[in-house]
């Protein structure tokens, strides 16, 4: 497919774009319109900040066009859109070109996902309306993770909940995960299908999967994005038992326990910071709950490492990604700390050499390839939407 | 020490007994009494039953010394008594000489276990007044864990539960791994303090602990016994926002979910049936879900041995114990399929071989040493209660 595809990610009160060129696979403008409905909203086109009061995600979208419209580029060579959808449930396992079925779909899987799907829906809503002759197809995060086989993707629960009630495993993170492996099996110049690779997305949500000849076979994250590693604000695993023991000792309610859980957890509850960039200033300042929750953070990582190996039964790539993943190296040393036994490790110089390409940072020769790949999911949606369009 | 130990074992409605002789370290009688306060409660005394109304943990106790002195040993050589208590908290990681000091140390710490502490202390109490002479000590299935260093054992949540309400991973099954991984050890033929091994406990409850030179470092089970493996009735790990979760899709309470996780999960969530042997029929006659239930259960350990392989750098064994670890070949060979790239493998021939010993069941030469070595968790604590006493 040639032209371009505009990518919407839409949040509840937030629209992001980016116009994708498919013959260069680049980004040629995008921006943001942020705080939608409070006073404050404003967009940011290509860099240039326009302060103006955006009720809703009619009036955002309708901006962003008059932003292409004043400030170029122009939009005419649009042949498609692309929406990021977070959750497709058990039913989409791949993109998807949108039409009022699918548009009702999305919205009965709202239930697992009910901070995210009706915002992600209503950014369909809005877009279908403004380009009502274009087609638009929906990427979803969890579709990476449809392969995840039944062992991997099965709850230890009553089965009445996993057949009616829609409780398993799903995952997110699919498509930077999904981009960045097929740029690892790239970088190693192995076809996708025969690299096996473990993929660490650590940003302020952080997850891992492990990837068996370019098919997701096990992710961190679960039937929310909970699940897994420690991250930002949220806490990854945890006694299941802990809702019901704070309730216990504590008379706290369900809500509060999960609100906590998911917002001021993870690096924020054990330091009081959720950068990641503050919690090491804070820890190289000496501060001890910093430095116990950078142990506590590369600890888990490991552990899941290891955990993938033991799924995957070899490995060919470790792969860093997301905000913390592409900047930090001294996350990435801490997350592969001790693990040359399974052929992993980094080389001190490459993983702290300045960088904003993908590049490798085992050292030479290592079993295992370890790289640093900036994700980029913006162009992800824009080539599953073009793949989508082309195959259907 | 020479002499006799008596270790009890007290549940809400049993008392489990076991005479020890020190110099032999033989259980030379033993029984159990059951359903106390049940009109059928019954005591069983070295495999002979007798019917016996038992109102309380006092009666039951009296029923135990009665049937010693009529059917013997005599308790005459009884030097000490030996409790076992389930949890320990953060203040008893050894065993502790009791008094009535411990005794209240133990009930504030009942918020951490309220279906077993009490009942444990109830034992304890009848004890002391029907051997008021003699030494008791408290060995806590906690203990064997306080070893595991903060980055294992902290969970990445407001530092105020952290510090404030005791939330944390105390694990269990500690009486246990230390009896066995000290048996790996000598199995091995090097000090215990060089030898790092995976123990995993594998009966009804399920655990897996990574041992670093006799040192627990890390193990699956939590703030409770609800965490980690898959279990016969217990879920082990899942998504924390899961409660959260089935309230908002089914509006079920707290208290529905958490019972439902300890009591309807598992092997019985998935398939109908907890005891391991009936789900191997159930797999064998052609049912799915039994044969799902399975392989989520395998996946799980092979998964928890990968992670605490990261975590140890490198493992000497890998020790199968309880009544699933230690009976059941084919679980062993799920739980190890696989891994041969981490030295791990079993030998069809030696893991299916009968034998009720201690054994190695991976090939000649293999880099890491598989063992199947049956617990003896009532030898364990009247070890540790002799211990307690001589250094004490
Ligand atoms: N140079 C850096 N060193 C350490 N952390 C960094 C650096 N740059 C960005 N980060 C971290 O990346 C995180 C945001 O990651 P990002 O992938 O953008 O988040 P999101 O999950 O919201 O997409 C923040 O915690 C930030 O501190
Ligand atoms: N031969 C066997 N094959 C498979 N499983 C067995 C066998 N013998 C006992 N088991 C299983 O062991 C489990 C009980 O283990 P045990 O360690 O006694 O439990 P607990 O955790 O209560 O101490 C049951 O699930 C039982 O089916």
């Amino acid at each position: 497919m040639g032209g371009q595809v505009l990518v919407l990610n839409t949040g509840s009160s937030s629209i992001k774009y980016r116009l994708i060129d498919m013959a260069t696979r680049t980004g040629v403008a995008g921006g943001l319109v942020e705080r939608i409905g409070e006073d404050e909203s404003a967009l940011v086109h290509d860099g240039v900040r326009v302060e103006r009061r955006v009720a809703d995600h009619e009036e955002g979208l309708k901006a962003v066009l008059a932003a292409f419209a004043e400030h170029g580029p122009s939009l005419d060579g649009v042949t498609a859109l692309g929406h990021r959808v977070v959750h497709g449930g058990s039913r989409f396992v791949t993109p998807v070109l949108i039409d009022d079925a699918v548009e009702r779909a999305i919205e009965e899987i709202a239930p697992l996902a009910p901070l995210h799907n009706p915002a992600n829906l209503e950014g369909i809503r809005v877009a279908r309306r403004a380009f009502p002759g274009l087609p638009h197809v929906a990427v979803f995060d969890t579709a990476f993770h449809g392969t995840i086989p039944p062992h991997a993707h099965t709850y230890a629960v009553p089965r009445e909940w996993t057949r009616k009630l829609g409780v398993r495993r799903y995952g997110f993170h699919g498509t930077s995960t999904a981009y960045v492996s097929r740029r690892a099996a790239a970088l190693l110049g192995r076809p996708y299908g025969e690299v096996n690779s473990i993929v660490l997305h650590l940003g302020n949500g952080a997850s891992a999967t492990a990837v068996r000849g370019g098919r997701s076979v096990d992710t961190s994250m679960g039937i929310t994005p909970l699940a897994g590693l420690v991250m930002g604000t949220r806490s990854g695993d945890v006694d299941p038992a802990l809702p019901a023991y704070l309730a216990r000792v504590a008379g706290m309610g369900l809500g509060d326990v999960d609100t906590a859980l998911n917002k001021e957890s993870g690096l924020l509850g054990m330091c009081g910071a959720n950068d990641m960039r503050e919690v090491w200033r804070l820890a190289d300042a000496g501060d001890e709950d910093a430095r116990l929750a950078l142990d506590v953070y590369g600890y888990r990582v490991r552990a899941y490492v290891g955990a993938y190996y033991a799924a995957l039964g070899h490995v060919d790539a470790v792969v860093f990604t997301g905000g913390v993943g592409e900047n930090s190296a001294r996350v990435r040393a801490l997350a592969t700390a001790g693990l040359t036994r399974l052929g992993i490790e980094v080389d001190p110089a490459r993983n702290t050499a300045e960088s904003a390409e993908a590049r490798a940072i085992s050292p030479e020769g290592a079993e295992v390839t370890v790289l640093v790949v900036p994700t980029n999911e913006e162009l992800e949606i824009a080539e599953q939407t073009a793949a989508c369009l082309e195959e259907g």
